[in-house]
This record gives C-alpha cells, structure tokens and sequence, in this order.
C-alpha cells in the first residue's frame, strides 16, 4: 500500500502550459519543493512525492478556453484515511488554484478498506427489510416545522398505510420543541411495529440526526436505543468525517441516509468544483452512506441524466471492500414514471416521493398504494395502465400525472 | 428572537418568474406547503413561514439569461444556532434548485450570540502577542511531509531567526510519523520560549489539528497542554461545526487559524456555490475563527480584489457579539508589496509569506528580516527603498521581487 498512489482527475481551463500546471500541483501539495532539493534528501522524499499521470487535452470550451483532464497521483502514504486529509489533499489548495474542477478519485483497495463505507449496505437492507428484489419506496413528511406529535403520528400513519417502506423526516427539521426527537422515534416505532404484526411489513423512520458534530455519535446511539432504524444525516453542512465516524461505530447498528443539503454549492460548475459522481457518487459511499439522495433526472430541475446515472454507478459498482449503496434520485417522482425509473436505474434503488405521495387525490395513503402497484407492475412487466384496472388509486395517479411507458 | 428573520440573498440566473421561485423557496424551505393549509393551522404556522423580503432584478448575464438577487426571511425559530442548521435551512436543498448562488447572510443578534465567534479575536491576539498595532508576519514551512523532528526543527529556528510571529503547518501535514505532533509541538514551544527569553518576542506555532471529528477536541486540549499557542484547521473538510466546537470549549484556550482549503470548490462559480465574503468572511468568523487565511487578490491566481477585500471587511466589522477575527490574504506575498498590502487591509492583518520568505536569496532568517523591516518602514510610512540602505536583507528582496509603493 505505502508506494501505491491516490489519482484524482481535474478538468482544468485556461491558458496553461497544463504539464507545467499539473507538475506544480503534484509536488506543490506533497512534497512543497523538488528541483532545489539535495540529492541525499531527494531520495528521501521522492517516495511522499506526486506524480503526473496523464495530461489530455481537450477541445476549448464554449468561450474558446483550453482546456484539459490532467491525472495525478498521490503517495497514499502521505495521508490518513479519512476524507477531510483526502480533500485537503487532492483538492485543498489546489481548488483555490484557478478553473479547476475535480472530476474523480481512484484510491487503491489498501486505502479504500481503511475507509467503513456502508455499514449495511443494499444486501443487508433488504434483508432487514425483508424486500427481496423490488426498489425500496420511501415517503417524505410534507410538513415537520412546527408540527405537534399528533400531527405527525397521523401523517406517519398515512404514510405507512399505502405501503411505504421508509418514511423520511424533513432534513430541515431541527427545532422540533412540539414533537422532540425522541418521542417521534418511539411512537413512530410502535406504529410500525402495529403495522407489521398486522401485515407483516416492515416499516422504517429514517430520523434526522442533529446536534454538535461532538455528541453527534452519542445521538445516534440514544436514538438507537429508542427504537431508530435508519438515519438521515445532512453530510455536507456536518462534514463527511462525521458520516464516516458513525458508519465505522459498532454501537449504531443502522443504516445511514445521506442528504444532499448544500451538495448544489458543489457539484453543478463546468469550471470549479466537485463533479456530481464523485462527490454523492462515490465519497458518500467510502464515507459509509448506504443509502443516498440526489436529485433526479426528471424534475423541473434536474440533474443531468448522465450524472444521475453516473452516481448510481458510483454507489453500486460492486467492489471488494465495500457495501453497495441504494441510490435514491428523488424530485419529480410519480408513479406515472415507475417505468422510467427501472429502465434507467434497475430495481437497487430506493423510490423516493413527497409530492407524487401527498398529492394524490384520494391522499397519502392512497398515494403509496398507487406507488406500491406501480413497482409490482413494473417488477412483473406488466403496462401501467393494464394494472391500474385492478387498481383505482394507480389510475388516479395516472390520470393527475400520466404515465410515461416504453 | 422568535420573531426574528435570518436573511439570506441569492443570485438567481435563468428564465423565472423569481416572485414565484422566491416565494417556493420561502414556503418550501420552511412549513413545506401555504396554500392548502386550513386557516386554523395557518395561524399556527405563520410564525413559521419563510418570506421573500425583495427582488430586484438585474440586466441579464453575458449569455443573456435574466438575473435577480432575492432576499429571503426564514424565521430563527426554525433553527438551531449552529452552522450546519443554518446552511442546510438557507441552502439546502436550495443550492441544488437552478443556477443559484447564495451570495450573503444577515442574522439577528440573538441568533449570532448563540454562535461562539472567534475565541481571543484581533485584541487579545494582539495582547498575547504584544503587538501593539503592527501587522502580524506568519511564516510558512516550505516542506513537510517526509521531514524528520530534527529538520523541521532546523526549519523553525530558521524561520523564527528572521523575527516572524507564528509559523503554520502545511495544511496537508496528516501523517507525520518522521516528525510526530505532540513532539513537534513541544520542541517548537521550547524554541521559541529561548527565543523569547532572548529578545522578549513571543512566537507562535500553528499546528495542523487533524483526526478523527470526534476526537477533535479532545487532541486540541492534548496539544494545548503540551504547549500549541495556535491551532491551524481545515475548516470546510472537517465541517464548520467542528470549529464552532472547539471554538466555544472553555478547555481550549488558544486561537484557531482557519485554511481555506477546499473553498475553491465552493466560491469561484459566478452562478453557484458560496460567495467568498459570506464563506471565509462572515460564516469563519460566526463559527469561531481568529485567523483566517484566503487568497490574496496579489498572486498568479488570485482572488478578485472586491472579494478579497469583502471578506476582510466582514473578518473585522465590529460587532456587538462576536471578537474581530485577522484576515491573512496570502499567496504571492514579498516584501516589496507590504505598503500595498497596508494600503489595501490597513494594519490589522496578518501578512503570510512562504516563497517571499524562504525564496529570499540569503535564506529564511533574512526573508524573515526583510519581512519585518518592510512591516516597520510602512508604519513609520516610511519609503521601502529608503529603509533598505539600513536593511540589507531588505534591499535584496527588493532586488530579487522588486518594490510596488504607491
């Protein structure tokens, strides 16, 4: 491991010698110094030295720019294995350094298995889930701000009546004076558990873990303790180290949901930046994330599909040292778009709806029902519109927001 | 306080109305849905609701897209004070919605003195230091991965010899097994408590506070106790919390220097991300830093002077709750360019030389010297040129970098 290298890639434009700018970043972020060194010293610290791997230049960018995808290599043994020393790393300084964006990082096996990834990972959900092999299907509180515990007792309740697996909390919910976090998790428990023992179905509250980033691992452990089962976690605004903290803890048996709050002061830029796979892709799941949200690629702002595409690749490519991750591009979900969804994204994959579930003319319940249907329709290759005559709330989903089929 | 709004402004591009994008992001970012509440809900949830407080629309950018800066109200009840609270509540989910970058912050005094501020702050720094209204110099080790304890210490007593006030850590020091921190920490201390005890000038090292974010505070108090005067830390890697932590810890009582590493990946974008004052400006400075390091507008690549200057402004605005925290614009720093530098930041500043000191032709002690007799000749307002006939290391940065005086 100690003489393998760390490569990231970087689209970098402007009016550069790129080797010349490329070298300058390899040793300016490892070594500080190398042409002046003395030779005895040289050898010494050629083996923390980085290295150019590969420069290829592009065709200029829209306004005439040149520009190009430069390679280099970290020694891995500069570095421990964490994200910050990584991003401080290939993209501390270096990000300040003009329009640089950082595309992607290739880490060696050795480093990689220092990093928890997920703690459960797809395999392990199911399992716990008892889903075999449909998509998960997550619903989203419409409210939680403000909200007393009775409310959202009854809104979970609805939710969990269509059929949901999961039911999210608001990432925005920090105060939470009128319904306290604890005694959501345990009424929220005791519903699902009502749920099950009558239908059998397992039902998750993915809860939103806040606080001092220092007692942070103390509040998922008491949070476990009160009957949590996943965890929704703001990775960005908390730092990854925080995600990686709680992914390795074996005293928080859960599985960790990772939002994408702030992610959109990041990754959008052709120029600056974190490139959308990399940093919801694959950070998020070294990180130990085992189930991400992102946006989608059919919203009314949406994610470029080849980036949505791209993060689900990042999160379930199968790898020797980690779990693979759920994705879960979300915004502009409706059962109308089932279909579309497995074509692009498989059946590993969480379904993730607030509007297309709340805004069902029949309400939240019906709403997950027509979901439910919509995944045992496409799981069996049957039409949308051919299930939805055996089932009145799809067709309502379908007539308020068609259906789009192959 | 509860009645209180924190207001955040974004820079919005693209084809909207933004009377209607404004106003989804202030209902959604808060109570999640208005118009369909009931009225008796409404009541309760009014103290909830975001607002749009202004639109003024801007004359398209360089591709012709519309534009408009949009100032939105979101109620402090809604919030922890904490950083990570604050940023996933004003951008979010937000930051992912279009081309939108979030170009400022205002927050009532209420909410900031939940924050801690900068722990000593310019004063008391200034106190500790005993620097009474000079700048302060920091130097900057050329290399450090790799480096044995004996050579860095070599390197110290160099660098100190020539008269600076602290010496950083690279910000990319996190395996330092050659050279092992707590050791690092105690020599350096050693040093320059002879050095004090010759000359009476105090200097301070600041050491690369690393590891896991849950132990974070605990190796501050260790490196504290075996001496550290001064913390350096990446702040955005880590997360801002963490900072906030350790900055509000009775336990540890020395400043912290914030790196702007990774900050390129969030600033630079003229449609996204993070503005550079409200990032390394105001957020460092509500988070609890001292010292803030950023990119100067001197060097190759530099940040755009109004910015450069912006941030300064916000580092050192009094307030009535939080310290006043240095600006340290570094790179591309020499000597030659201190009167510009008093010119543009005035004296409450910390100048930050790596090359312009240890690229100094008669080596590091010399660059250090030059550094302070530039530093004494600008506050006499005194000609650079004049003071070198006094000051030979001084004439030769001026004939290696050359002199800018007004």
């Amino acid at each position: 491991m100690e003489n393998e290298f760390i490569v990231a890639s970087y689209l970098i434009t402007g009016k550069y010698d790129f080797n010349k700018k490329a070298k300058g970043i390899a040793v300016g972020l490892t070594v500080g110094t190398w042409t002046e060194l003395p030779e005895a010293k040289k050898e010494r610290m050629a083996q923390h030295l980085g290295k150019v791997i590969d420069i290829t230049e592009l065709s200029p960018d829209l306004d005439g720019r040149p520009r190009a995808i430069c390679k280099i290599g970290y020694p891995v043994r500069n570095l421990t294995p964490d994200i910050p020393a990584l991003l401080t790393t290939v993209f501390g300084k270096c990000s300040m350094d003009g329009a640089i964006k950082c595309l992607d990082i290739e880490a060696p096996e050795a480093f990689l298995s220092q990093l928890p990834g997920p703690k459960l990972g797809i395999d392990k959900i199911r399992e716990r889930l008892g889903i075999k092999d449909r998509p998960l299907l997550m619903s989203i509180f419409k409210q939680c701000i403000g909200m007393t515990l009775k409310e959202l007792e009854e809104a979970y309740q609805n939710q969990i009546a269509g059929g949901v697996d999961l039911v999210k909390d608001d990432e925005i919910f920090f105060r939470d004076d009128a319904a306290p976090v604890m005694q959501r998790v345990r009424r929220f428990k005791s519903l699902s558990r009502q749920k099950e023992e009558r239908t059998g179905q397992v039902t998750w509250y993915a809860v939103n873990l806040t606080g001092p980033v220092t007692e942070m691992a103390d509040q998922a452990k008491r949070l476990v303790e009160q009957g949590a089962d996943c965890l929704l976690l703001n990775v960005l605004p908390y730092g990854f180290d925080i995600l990686h903290r709680i992914a390795a803890d074996p005293d928080v048996p859960v599985p960790v949901m990772a939002h994408p709050s702030f992610s959109g002061a990041i990754y959008p830029s052709g120029h600056y930046g974190v490139s959308a796979p990399l940093l919801l892709g694959k950070l998020m799941r070294w990180a130990g994330a085992d189930i991400v949200l992102y946006p989608s690629p059919y919203g009314s702002v949406a994610m470029p599909r080849e980036d949505a595409l791209a993060i689900a690749g990042n999160l379930r490519i199968e790898s020797a040292v980690h779990q693979r991750s759920f994705p879960a591009p979300a915004a502009g979900i409706h059962p109308g778009l089932v279909p579309v969804l497995f074509r692009d994204f498989g059946n590993d994959l969480l379904v993730n709806a607030g509007g297309g579930i709340h805004g069902h003319p029949q309400g939240a319940a019906a709403g997950g029902k027509a979901f439910v249907d919509a995944i045992r329709a496409a799981m069996a290759g049957e039409s949308l519109k051919v299930a939805a005559q055996r089932s009145p709330e799809l067709q309502a989903a379908l007539d308020q927001w068609g259906c789009i089929e192959e």
